[in-house]
């Protein structure tokens, strides 16, 4: 290539496409000399790719190519479309989403806007595979722990726990491979502005999918998954976390955030549980439909002001260019503000409903707690 | 489906096919409406789903499917091709192999002769996400490191180190996705058959492969890659494991092994650096071509007798059914038995060249290790 475009950093190794141009054009190319059609399709309605289809134009040895105008800065999950068939990018990692490994692509910002998710030189930590068999579905389960620069170091030290989830088609995996969380929390943790915390991922799906008519759960599973979730989490997974780690086993050293579908159910599980929870987030998440502040979440704003003393945090993100997301938060924050509960709203500007918007959902997010 | 055929184990969540019948027989399944052409190419000339490719047929709703006769157990890549387009199976997770990710399916063997990989009710290690800087590569690279069962728990305890290399289009993930190496070692510890240890995970790839050209390195690049290998793991790995794990960090605790290219990689490393490991595992690999126990591998052959008691295990293993590894495992032997140089020799009964065999020959070397 003689123009100054640079393979993109979720290339696999030695992969030249998709390259991103420095005002963020993204060439991509696929191989695919007998087919008849084929075109390049942005993961979501609000992904920074814009929303496409895009059609490839073919060339003398059967390579399709496209060129699309400058994306906006992020994570954006994308595929094939080859004579109707759903086709990975070779040149590119995979990404758990859709529930399918799906292909992804980085699209950069600047340097010193980036610098709070790239590995930088200071101390890190460690993202744990941990196998569990969880009572409450009845199979073996995997669990990533986060454990902080200096958690083997201490071996006598205990530390505070963050129960992060991902959103919907996505899985344990998301948050330290698409959302980075280790690097976030190392340079956190380094420059003074979190505390040294354990951070636990686990899949926020429960109940088997194959039950959902359609493949695509509708409210009322989200509520079931929502349950479900939440016994997973209260009776298997935080007891495995507190008898496996040195945690400080107590709600004013626990917190629960999660994203999109994960938002749900980090608000479900965490306002239904106070005992266990004093610190709340919702990444770009709703509350259930028909918030009453006498009876949702089990009564649990009916006495505001005590819902003010109980709780440490009640954090609100969204991103200012995903509509529904951006809605979903400030009918909360309006909710609030009528009952007179505490909350911080946060916006991040200009990001959609993609990663980018949650690990800097994070960075705002996690210096708030355990302070 | 009205047959007793399953969804493979390696199948996402929810995903129908491909499916594995009671004999091994396996249904694999596509949505290409509008494609002209689709074929099932498994990966590699020894792989357990056969040769292929396999023709697929279109249904009425653009499914193309194909049944293939009893495939050999284990684990197999494979992948579509529509309409000349490489294709992943959305049905299936991605495993990296062949320099990108790529789809696999695990066929399974019986229950018993399985159980050294599967999930066990016995304590369990963790596999670690360790990044670092590399002064020899010059950039940030992550190693996978299992720590077993009692390392947390146990903080002033020492461990021996194996450090495990994945073959050619591999990288780090390998050993504890398709190899399972952290099941093989939890177990293989509880039942008192391998020394708890440190395993230590990371990628043989170490020159930019964009340097070689056509993608497949030819032999003099593998060499190159070898030294380039050997600095790595001398100059950065083992001083960065010794610093951040607690290693019993001499020789006498030090292992190395890999698998084809990994197995390559190890030889060259093991051999030219005795001060360093004192046991040595080639997995379905070979010497360097032209051996001469005067000079290969900086001469260390030159006195048999030194060798025999400086080496704890020099460890060959192949499958029989792979029948390049398999010469070259027996090449070696034979070179061995001439010079009298001690070796053991394992051999997999009728498994080819994939993990199966390779998670056999961890499960044979792994006890014979520090003690």
């Amino acid at each position: 290539m003689s123009d100054e475009s640079r393979p993109a950093s979720t290339n696999v190794r030695g992969a030249e496409y998709p390259r991103v141009h420095p005002d963020g054009r993204v060439t991509f190319r696929l191989y695919a000399p007998e087919a008849q059609k084929v075109v390049l399709q942005p993961g979501g309605a609000d992904n920074g790719l814009g929303p496409g289809p895009y059609e490839m134009t073919r060339d003398a040895e059967g390579n399709w190519t496209v060129t699309i105008p400058p994306a906006v800065p992020g994570f954006h999950y994308y595929w094939f479309i080859v004579d109707g068939a759903m086709v990975n990018d070779p040149g590119s990692e995979t990404f758990f989403g859709y529930g399918r490994q799906t292909s992804g692509i980085e699209v950069p910002e600047g340097a010193e806007a980036a610098a709070y998710y790239q590995p930088q030189d200071v101390p890190h930590g460690e993202v744990r595979a941990r196998w569990y068999w969880a009572k409450t579905t009845g199979a073996w389960r995997r669990a990533h722990v986060y454990t902080p620069p200096d958690y083997d170091a201490n071996p006598t030290k205990r530390y505070p726990v963050l129960y992060l989830q991902h959103g919907a088609g996505e899985d344990e995996r998301g948050w330290a491979t698409q959302g980075r969380m280790n690097w976030i929390m190392d340079n956190l943790i380094a420059w003074g502005e979190a505390a040294p915390m354990i951070v636990v991922m686990d899949c926020g799906y429960t109940i088997p999918i194959s039950t959902v008519p359609g493949g695509r759960p509708d409210m009322a599973t989200y509520v079931r998954m929502q349950e479900a979730f939440a016994n997973l989490l209260l009776q298997d997974v935080i007891p495995m976390v507190d008898a496996t780690y040195r945690t400080l086993s107590n709600r004013e050293h626990r917190a629960i955030a999660g994203l999109s579908m994960g938002a749900g159910q980090a608000l479900y599980t965490g306002l239904t549980h106070l005992e266990t929870f004093a610190y709340i987030g919702s990444f770009s998440g709703g509350m259930r439909e028909g918030f009453d502040p006498q009876t949702s979440y089990n009564g649990v704003f009916r006495d505001p002001a005590a819902f003010n003393e109980r709780v440490r945090l009640f954090w609100l993100g969204t991103g200012t260019a995903e509509p529904r997301a951006y809605e979903a938060a400030h009918t909360i924050a309006k909710a609030m503000d009528e009952i007179g509960v505490r909350y911080v709203l946060y916006e991040s500007p200009g990001t959609a409903h993609e990663w980018l918007t949650w690990r800097r959902c994070l960075r705002n997010f996690a210096p708030r707690l355990f302070k």
